[in-house]
């Protein structure tokens, strides 16, 4: 099966006009979400060590550092804005695969938008057309290859990454497919580092190291006829029990970007329908400090990921059962102010953290939960979440997602005009120039370094 | 066991006086072939494409790329020397891991030597301790690592290259240990990729992100505490069938460095003993369009991997036994100018390619060959090779060296003094400045892009 070619000769051939109306409008709900996240990332600890590091070898100040008063040379923007984009974990989710779509492959693209006019339908289109690359190419080694220890946002995005550039680059079909070789022999990033800072380098790199792979192509640089299916080429290599088939069947009479769902809050997608139902009994429960007791009854997983009483840190509440739901209950909230170390260690929410109890019932499904808590007055009050917000049976809004992004603006680059950037992007598919958008989301420019 | 731990206090307490004299004069002849194959490879047409398309996104002229006017940020330099080092095929080899060392490892050094004085003992020092890493670490996963498709100099020497610049650095042991994981989420690089230009963006990366990681970790980007050995780790998602205690068995004790080998001739080595019997018979056989017949007798590996009569581009040849055969009686060498796309289909050597014969003999060792030839006068001639010139039992002498340097430079550097060059690495243990014979590498300097 020749899956390289193929995929080469779709992503070369595809026109925007064949791509449908709703996958259209679902490329803004990422790209709204996208920025959402990388302004709230902006100013994360992680974030501004690479930031520092890079910015003593960084070249011409061709595009935006999100959120920042920094420019950097393209590529090295493309790292940056990934990073902060995936560095809060409250990015996309392509469920099946554990993909974060987004942060490998929109980054190429704002960068090359700056560096010649690109309109937004030709970004829409070379984004969904990169988000397929990635998804499709996880779904063929899904779930061998996350399983063997693979970080599949990185690996399978740096793919997603040079199709997307390569199309927006213009390459033709031998050259989209030396872009795919050069991306796979860069394919890298460890589970074993996820929980530490160096996560981020892995994510930069995909997306990266996607549009280098595009522009060593374009000049000319070789690459074997099949990266992906020869025999040793990326999955062979770096796959376990996969089937590539599902990497060309149909391609462009479904879209993987269909399958993306985005978190209403920045904590494991298992307690999400748990806050979900605490968010919907704290108004009739009165003083959340008189609370007694809460029982929480979930699948098995819940327990197993997230059964963590004891947290002293952002990152280790942001998988805490006992955490998410205390927070829900003071503060009525699980946003990203809910997830730092100092509201980890307020005596209030230590308080209430002890009270929470888990049970497990494997009659509800993961996305499900059910939540009792004794009210002041002593009534029992229950909430039943079947399909927790965010997920694919309930996906978020439109408008849900702007206030996402309005508060991620405001708590990680609120020099940002939040409501501008907004109208841009459902906007974006009428404007000729994408940088027009790109260059809202800075403040003011300087170069990096 | 701790790996990672152990190697990164290995790494941090040992002294350049706890070196042996031995292992220092290594590692400056391994620092005079890298500097040839370098200076060989600067004009390549794969380094010209990757040079031209990051030239457009460098940052400040930190740093030298070898052989050329040019100058990058230390970050692009690293990277475009790696390249140079290694586009030929001709640099160093590790035999039992078939790792080519020097390429990851030794352009991260001389890029920080640019930026802060640095002297000789300690980039000597600092090199033979990356190449330690990446030996040890490429032993350990040896040979399944290899087999399963992964281009082990980028993979393994990526762990190298941070390992010494950390090094360099001064980084303290917990930082170390961040570098390696830092590395090793950035490993990568497929044999599928081998013999195409994409091959030398894994080699150039393993050597940039390598440096990238240890200028990382010094600014504090936590990593996991065990990403060699840890259950979802570089050994476990990257390896098969490996066994980790030979990375710290007896670390300091033995030096990987000491099974260098330097190739003579820029093709595969099972070639290299003919190469040595046909130019040893040479100067009996006449005029060598006379010869009628040459008989090649050796290990079976040599037909299975080289035989190939009809080559028609430089780099078909470097693993041609008729090609090989034909330029070392024609033109009395087999160096870079014998392997170009012109020499091949030079009609002479064609005309003598064809009257090449080869037969197997699983009594002869692979680098052994007996070659047989008739003279003009009618004299059968015949020379045994017992080991290669190369090979680690009969190294290329310190003056052997020299004279692949003098070559190399005046192939793919002219404006280079070699004779310098060589005086200043052989007296590099004596510097204060390395940074002073970096500067002979280039003539005139000018920022790339």
């Amino acid at each position: 099966m020749q899956i390289t070619e193929g995929l080469a000769r779709f992503l070369v051939e595809h026109r925007p006009e064949d791509m449908p109306e709703r996958v259209h409008h679902e490329a803004k709900r990422s790209l709204v979400n996208f920025f959402a996240t990388a302004l709230g990332g902006c100013r994360n600890e992680a974030f501004e060590i690479v930031l520092a590091t890079l910015g003593d070898y960084v070249g011409p100040a061709h595009a935006t550092v999100i959120g920042r008063r920094e420019r950097a040379d393209a590529l090295t923007a493309t790292f940056l804005n990934a990073v902060s984009s995936n560095v809060l974990d409250f990015d996309d989710t392509h469920l099946r695969t554990v993909i974060h779509p987004t942060a490998p492959v929109a980054p190429p693209l704002l960068a090359l938008a700056e560096r010649r006019p690109i309109s937004g339908a030709a970004l829409l289109h070379a984004f969904a057309l990169g988000v397929e690359v990635e998804c499709r190419i996880g779904n063929a080694l899904s779930p061998g290859h996350y399983r063997r220890g693979w970080h599949i946002t990185a690996t399978c995005g740096v793919l997603g990454a040079a199709a997307a550039a390569g199309k927006l680059l213009g390459l033709d079909a031998r050259r989209m497919g030396w872009a795919l070789g050069a991306a796979a022999t860069q394919s890298s990033g460890l589970i074993e580092n996820l929980g530490t800072m160096s996560k981020s380098v892995g994510v930069g790199n995909a997306a990266r190291n996607g549009l280098a792979a595009a522009l060593f192509a374009e000049r000319g640089l070789t690459g074997p006829e099949q990266p992906i299916e020869g025999p040793r080429g990326f999955a062979a290599v770096m796959g376990d029990d996969f089937d590539l088939s599902p990497i060309v069947d149909g391609l462009g009479g479904s879209w993987e970007l269909m399958q993306n769902a985005y978190k209403p809050y920045p904590s494991g997608v298992v307690l999400h329908p748990v806050i979900d139902a605490c968010l919907e009994l704290r108004p009739k429960v009165g003083d959340p400090q008189r609370i007694d007791r809460v029982l929480v009854k979930g699948h098995p997983l819940l327990r197993e990921r997230a059964d963590r009483p004891n947290v002293t840190t952002g990152r280790e509440a942001q998988v805490s059962l006992q955490h998410s739901v205390a927070v829900a209950f003071l503060y009525g909230a699980a946003g990203v102010t809910q997830y730092t170390d100092a509201c980890v260690n307020d005596p209030a929410v230590l308080a209430l953290r002890r009270k929470v109890a888990a049970e497990d019932d494997a009659s509800i499904p993961a996305d499900a939960a059910v939540v009792s808590v004794r009210s002041a007055t002593g009534e029992l009050l229950t909430a039943h979440i079947a399909h927790a917000r965010g997920s694919i049976a309930r996906p978020l809004s439109d408008r849900e997602l702007e206030a996402k992004l309005r508060e991620l603006a405001a708590y990680g680059a609120p020099g940002v005009e939040a409501e501008r950037l907004i109208a841009a992007v459902w906007a974006i598919d009428r404007m000729e120039n994408v940088a027009d958008v790109v260059a809202i989301t800075a403040a003011a420019a300087r170069q990096l370094g």
